[in-house]
């Protein structure tokens, strides 16, 4: 019995790796543990604990270790604190492998907690390019683990360019498209009843526009005028309600996050709703159903070209990823932004694309974790 | 004036960057900060910040982060809580680049701090091959560093295969040489009788084998017993008197202490001479003037290629670093040290081979650090 | 020349040690080292070190340690990762003694770094009661500080009552009321316009009450219901204009805060003004020129005797805490608060009560730092 | 069932606190949790984690937090990173209660991670005085508990006179008593087989002298020369084999340390043996035996009193502490400790004296814990 320990230290993370999860804890070579931290236990980013553990997961371990202020000292010391008590949880669950996911500052505190512990690591979402800290972040974290489960094929040649030895890298697609083909997608209106918000309500028989701006951490300062841009660039087009959604805890939100304050003050009267958090599954139906999505989030890009979403995607927090036909870049510019809608509007939603996995991710990243290698390393000197 | 924060960490760190700190210094576009912390300034590994503060260097911070247990929890949790006191003090600082040296926990550390507060990161030895988990956070550094001064051209090419700008690389060799060409290296009575210890002293005058054994992460848990073959194997052979170092702070160290405390205890009458510390000139010269050396010091096979003094390297700590033919390797066993050790005593003294450089990497690197573009990146996409 | 080392870690602490901040800094015998952190670093809890800064203070140390969460477990280790951190600070700055105000979380941790560097602490504000877990940490650095400066006859009775040395027992009253003697204590509308908010304004020249209440460490949970009951008895008690102000970081603040947005929301409409942070002058002259106030800040109880503010302190946060006659009690129920205010209103203005020190704190403070004894130490044995 | 936690944090505490484990995990209404760290962890200080589980007690958590260095920064900063990992500990394991003892910086750190979590604290051996910051320390934990279980008359009537509730404060005796009169106190070769050092071995037949001696926090520096005095002294009196045990993990135990290895490296011939660590059992056995015991050991004067076993104690550690007829005083030269010592020899053994307890206090805690009053709070105000 393999105890596989995943850390889950984001919304954003959970929905990433929830369906490996599931495999995980059914699997009969398997254990679960799991262990929930950072903006997961926070109020403010939504408690994606409270889903997790409706989900029918419980925690082994619930640890605090984000250090308030998202900047970029703090996105630092938050990591450093979560590498302390990482460390404490694993030394004392004693798991088989750690499982981590992509490339924020809580994946880089388990992966170091993990490596250093002798834990053997496996890494998902390795190899991607998208052009800020973020791709240093996940580099490093490549070169610290023993597995890759890569999203595509252009991934997991990228991790194999870096020195890794092919064998230990794996692309099963990303387990974030595994959801798409369990979960019925439609957005009625009983089913997101037990989201209402303050305010008048969405109409959710109506079209929409979604937006999800994060902080882009390498142009720290500059949230409030990009995600103010963008929500303008939102109001000029009319005839749609428009959803948007509170950003991830990093350095840098509390900007976004006053950005949108001060445009919702000022905008009581538009037809614009605010959302802190959905489960994965609601949130897939919510991106499914909008006639186009528009800001930074890796969902347009990853889930939107499996459900052919028109995405315009803003700035260079996600420049150089690769993308399907669904997506058009924009500058942060209002007026691209707002073009840049219009014009996916006009073209509509695309095939889909399948270039990062087909939907079942989850139960072949469990199967193979059951019988990997854990005694030696496939660790190999590059050259 | 451009602000280059160093930080130094450990005796081994100061050794391997001290003429870069020394070319800083007197630049004339460059002003050094220095911070020190972890186990320079413990008692138990030879306070090096001693030797700092006496080559005229005032550190601006000195900071505890050494989390005491030399085990692998606490090695996860020093890097912590490094990180953590590391970022306010690079926060207070404002340094316009931060420099870090090799692959220990500390120099993951303050990559990481520096990487996540958007400061410029320079990584000194990056691209070189020692086959354990030192390499997986040595390349995880290179991963976050924005330049790269790597030691050989070997380490160049492996830096570059990893994917990083060659534009970005330079090899001018390993500023450790500098030292070399500057220092007298000889071992006279005068010199280094400031490091007289209790009992009965060696005679600099007769020929002596050094040893030096650090524990080696990935197998922690052996450092007694390895510690103690290398020791036996030294005992047998007759006619040499013997210098032994202690360790580093690292996990494991305990372990490989207690096999030398107990050696040391039992064998009260052999002429072993056991030393904490050495300036990193007299450490050189005693190295120079070695009839042989044993253990797995990196100094072994950088220094000793340079001098051509004769190494046995021991374990797998150094498997697969490229070398000159000053060094053979061994295994554990008592017996093949020995051996190894006859064996290159008959051989003696090689010809110097300056595969790690001539002793000019320190002005090198300062004049280079003082016009390389800081703005941009010079990170680019893998593929 | 003493070095005499204050930490600010909240606004409340800057508004009770600015007037001894000033002495200090003017005094020939001494000099201010000052250290900023926690929420003063904090864009949600108004930023202070911008109000501390504005006033001509440079910080020594800037140090972000408030971990996120606002639970009892985020309050504990907010304390554990300051001491860890202002360890540093103070070793690095070497004070002749530390200042610390008051009993929250973050004086604990000032307390203890100071107490366990052997560094002479001083406790401003200790000796008081007001029913809570304050009272235990309050006292408890008292049982750690050198010397005491008490806020009135009574606090003075009870450090000694708890053992203290007498001759390390000053009363020269509280330094909040410095402020008031210096200060123009009207509310223009020129001076107030810097703090406009979003949406209409409120009218200076109206009448109005003002509120603020904070969680209440020992009833954590109860903080939502507790705001919104005192919300409501505002809302009840027509013509006049409402002044709100956000909560401190506390364990449970999140909770108060939601409660106040949740209001907010359900109730635009009404003549409520919500504000984040004053300059203590400022917020001096809101608080003289309500007709009431109602909460629980302890400003209502210290400068409200001073000015003769009417004031309904609800809960039992303040309970048993030595007040003047402007002020009554009232439970957490929407009328009795409600019936209070209303008391209050008829009662009006009170006579001005001296009883916490005539403002003359701040200047005999420095004064006496100038000449206390730091070698010995006035700790004596109970009994 | 209440869950009763217990931190134990170093090799003195267990002594302390042991038969008040075995009593609460025996009572049927209660359940023991046990939280090992800091010093027990270390094979520095004999891991008295090792003899803890050989007793039959099982950890919940092991969690390493002491920061390296034995200095007074270093302590605090362990203090704080307690915190931090405590309050995750008592936050998953959710006790009723937290059982903390004495006086030392990890107790502190246990008491505030309890406080700040609102869960009742009972400390044993408080209203001691001893003479040095563990009084600071040690009254200001009276004044963060719920409730005081004292070792001594005098002990109680301090912990009322620092205001604490009379019906919260309980004499059952110091729980290390209670060993004393469970345990075979006689040291026959067979029992002490296991403690073989290396060297010459003692003779558990003859005569011995026992030193302990710990650094003394507020003579910080000290330490070497202290410990080297005391050390001259026993050399001088011949005839008598000594015994000596390594110090406590504190600020200045380097130093202590570094003392007691000079000393014996240029006193190998002299017969003198060197402990780490005994089990409280056999440590019991060990003092009971002693001809005279000299340092500064707490137990000198508590379980000293209990055997009458003659005591020097030396320095101002323990000065003021309450005490029997067993002990005498003797600051820190070397003539007056060598006087004291023979003087002691010369009186002989002493009558018992209980007044530390008669050895059921372990018992009667217990069963006192289950059924206090853990709703309401008997803090009063004081006056």
């Amino acid at each position: 019995m393999r105890k596989v320990c995943v850390v889950v230290a984001s919304r954003a993370n959970y929905g990433r790796i929830k369906s490996v999860m599931v495999a995980v804890k059914k699997h009969p070579d398997l254990e679960l543990q799991l262990v929930v931290g950072a903006s997961t236990l926070l109020e403010r980013f939504g408690r994606a604990v409270d889903v997790i553990e409706n989900d029918g997961f419980i925690p082994q371990r619930s640890i605090h270790y984000v250090v308030e202020g998202e900047t970029l000292v703090t996105q630092a010391k938050s990591t450093g604190l979560g590498i302390v008590e990482l460390s404490t949880a694993f030394s004392e669950l004693k798991p088989d492998m750690v499982l981590t996911v992509a490339d924020r500052f809580e994946t880089m505190a388990t992966a170091i907690a993990s490596t250093y512990l002798n834990i053997p690591l496996v890494h998902i979402q390795g190899g991607e390019v998208s052009g800020n800290i973020d791709d240093r972040v996940r580099h490093a974290i490549t070169k610290l683990a023993d597995y890759h489960f890569v999203a595509s094929d252009l991934s997991a040649e990228r991790v194999i360019l870096m020195g890794e030895n092919p064998r230990s890298v794996f692309n099963f697609g990303c387990p974030s498209m595994d959801l798409l083909t369990q979960t019925d997608l439609s957005v009625s209106v009983d089913r997101m009843a037990r989201y209402l918000g303050v305010g008048t309500s969405i109409d959710w028989g109506k079209p929409y526009i979604l937006m999800i701006q994060h902080p882009v951490t390498t142009s720290y300062g500059q949230g409030f005028s990009e995600v103010s841009n963008t929500l303008n660039a939102l109001k000029n087009i009319k005839g749609f309600q428009k959803i948007v959604m509170w950003p991830n805890v990093d350095a840098g939100s509390d900007d976004v996050s006053k950005g949108i304050r001060h445009f919702r003050e000022n905008n009581m009267e538009e037809p614009i709703y605010y959302y802190k958090n959905f489960t994965p599954e609601d949130y897939a139906a919510v991106l499914n159903n909008a006639v186009c999505c528009a800001g930074n989030s890796s969902s347009f890009i990853r889930e939107g070209a499996f459900m052919g979403v028109p995405a315009v995607v803003v700035g260079d927090r996600q420049v150089g990823r690769e993308h399907g036909a669904n997506v058009i870049f924009s500058d942060y510019t209002s007026g691209s932004v707002e073009q840049a809608i219009r014009k996916q509007i006009d073209r509509g939603r695309q095939d889909p694309d399948y270039r990062f996995g087909v939907g079942d991710a989850g139960l072949r990243i469990a199967d193979k974790l059951s019988n990997i290698d854990l005694e030696g390393s496939l660790k190999t000197n590059i050259r």
